[in-house]
């Protein structure tokens, strides 16, 4: 599965880029919300650090204490390192910069099902140019990834920030876009009733309800989606732009592609992150069997924070662990994935054992991943070995056989046993496994 | 690099592994000597964590307080998660069991040239069993490990603990065999003057390193130091154990690979981890040009800390960061290696977009990772991308050359251009490229 994602990210020019586990917690904290910086794990300081406190060790609670004794902490997740890279190599690095990182990041959870303290996160972006071309590769990107994975009925949902800043002033709340935003990416999950109220707590009042209702009805293919709401909202410049740049991300998907399918305009989306300013996309099942499996969009500053403002990118995350339990729920992965070994061959001790190393090099020779038992243990224990551990061949030769120059090869799954000479046994089974 | 040596350890049976980054300091704390201990990170326990300490907190010091404010460490090598994790799984785990595993360790040390807090390392071990088809495996992979690397003039050096414990025996001081491989560990550092020294100062008496000296000095082809030394040692029952077991060895890695050069007997090989208790192997450049690149041996007993005794194993590590030195100072990577994209289209706006969309699109359905420049931007600027990214062909088509239906293709490393069609232009890359 990486394998499939890493060449395609190649193929659209990524590079790969790693950090350091351990950022400086002045880096990280901050970022990700009070809560976020609870969920940060931070390193003790080395060596003698608590003469180096600055007042008396009474006067200290835990929450006191942790910046004076930790100065590190593992990273939470890819784009605050990312942003923190850019920066610290500004001048080296050449914009526009394309770059995917697969490495794992840590919080500090209570550990359940489905949510490790440990786990991998996939991010990739282009940064330092503000051309909608980065929004079309990555749609074009995201498309090739999953349908490498065989994984069909996907869809690659977009929408645009600016379009929902529009829908709020014509909403009549101008300056509740992010409420909006937050509200209606809950569709999904809570349905039309629940988010309706939520808006209502907000402020939004009946009329802005009943005005917001056609337009999430709004449907057809993305054209004509896009036709009506230009209807609708040619007046309201905000909303105006941001159909604009939909428009345009359409245009440039469809001079790369002819058509692609798989794209849907959804005025709905909505990305609850409050750094997303341009387009925005989502990548889920069309049967709803799982929520967002990649999710990303447009971000005006990624380096702000860090005293390097200007510095525009499109990126987007892909959800590793949901998206191999979709291939697993599907059975989608090869089923000789675990299966490493293809041929064992059964030791019987000095009886075959010049043999069988002679035939072990042979078979690496042909690029076979195999074993010779390392002992001359009973039959049942050697053949428990290679069914536990799915090896798909089992080479029995004893002193007679090597002697006719024969070998005895069991298929484990059918249970078809066969008797071969060596140079069949290398041809027979280079064709099974490759 | 590390696909060369995962490909290596696949064909030889083993399977990856991964352990999560951090462990419990119960698992990790006492197993790297003093010194270690105080090299661990230490992760602060999260939430609050002052008001759970045992004594009044102006009691402690940074050493007391430390067990009780962080229960977790990073890990510190792949040996002790091996073994915790054997441990832990062991109703599951069947044995013999093969892994490899490449993951980063931290050490917090002070950073200094060739040393990181944060370094990959990567280890392989076949556990559950005494065969010593194990050690002739290895010794097979690590020969082809540095075959494929195309990393000449290396030797993978062996030796038997049994042996040295014999000798250490013969030299009289039968209880002084850890101090003995201490010293001769370091005869390549220190010379032979130095080494003796520290005998005589550990009890070797003058005696002993005149009998000591023959030995060392012995050499000859593998055999011919075996004979040499069954001579002396025939009757020392330790030290004809180890080189019965070295012979052994020797025998089967000949079953496998006819004659393997790049083994070589070397009866002061010591390897200084007191662990060890049968063979022991060492890779090294026949130049002297860098310490060992590999190393590692038998060992009785993985997991008795952990209460589990009895799981033998043989294993080695690979020096990952030394590897990529030599490979590096030998010019071993290809050019090619950091120059990901190998085709750009320069951007000339609305005038090359349509055809550049599609042109993109083919070129990367022909497997070719290429980038269209994402703005508008002078040519200049377009083309000191494409030299700063090392991407060695650059596709520039105007308005005039589509009409044509021609592109020129720029070769950046020969600075030569030419004019093709879109067809040949295919062609063309994808010989250059593939």
């Amino acid at each position: 599965m990486l394998n499939t994602i890493k060449s395609t990210f190649t193929k659209f020019g990524f590079l790969p880029l790693e950090t350091p586990a351990m950022e400086n917690l002045s880096v990280l904290t901050g970022k990700y919300g009070d809560e976020g910086d609870q969920l940060l794990f931070k390193i003790l300081n080395s060596g003698d650090f608590l003469p180096k406190l600055k007042q008396e060790l009474n006067s200290y609670n835990s929450k006191s204490i942790t910046p004076e004794i930790a100065e590190k902490g593992l990273r939470y997740d890819l784009t605050v390192p990312f942003a923190r890279y850019i920066v610290m190599n500004r001048n080296d690095i050449n914009l526009p910069f394309r770059r995917y990182q697969i490495q794992p990041v840590w919080r500090a959870d209570r550990p359940q099902k489905g949510r490790y303290r440990e786990f991998l996160q996939c991010d990739a972006d282009i940064v330092g140019t503000k051309s909608l071309l980065c929004e079309a590769e990555i749609i074009m990107m995201l498309n090739e990834i999953f349908t490498n994975l065989n994984l069909e009925g996907f869809e690659i949902a977009i929408n645009s920030r600016k379009f929902l800043t529009g829908l709020s002033e014509y909403l009549g709340q101008p300056n509740k876009e992010n409420q909006l935003c937050v509200a209606i990416d809950k569709l999904d999950k809570i349905g039309q009733e629940k988010v309706y109220e939520e808006l209502e707590n907000q402020g939004f009042d009946k009329d802005a309800l009943n005005k917001l209702t056609p337009i999430l009805a709004i449907n057809g293919n993305n054209e004509e989606k896009l036709t009506a709401l230009y209807e609708i909202f040619g007046e309201t410049e905000s909303a105006k732009a941001g159909l604009d740049e939909l428009a345009e991300t359409l245009s440039l998907v469809k001079g790369m592609s002819g058509d692609l399918a798989t794209v849907n305009f959804d005025p709905s989306l909505a990305r609850g992150l409050s750094y997303y300013t341009g387009v925005i996309f989502e990548v889920r099942m069309l049967d709803g069997s799982m929520g967002s499996i990649s999710g990303g969009g447009r971000y005006d500053d990624l380096t702000g924070v860090f005293g390097m403002p200007d510095i525009p990118g499109t990126g987007f995350s892909l959800g590793i662990d949901r998206i191999y339990d979709v291939l697993e729920s599907r059975s989608l992965f090869p089923d000789d994935l675990l299966q490493n070994t293809k041929v064992l061959i059964i030791n019987f001790g000095e009886e075959n054992q010049e043999f069988a190393l002679k035939a072990i090099s042979q078979l690496r020779d042909s690029n076979i991943s195999s074993e010779f038992y390392p002992d001359n243990a009973k039959m049942k224990k050697q053949m428990g070995y290679a069914d536990k551990n799915n090896i798909p061949f089992v080479v029995i030769a004893g002193s007679k056989e090597i002697e006719d120059n024969k070998v005895t090869v069991k298929n484990m799954l059918s249970g078809e046993q066969n008797t071969y000479s060596i140079n069949e046994l290398l041809t027979i089974i280079s064709q099974e496994v490759n």
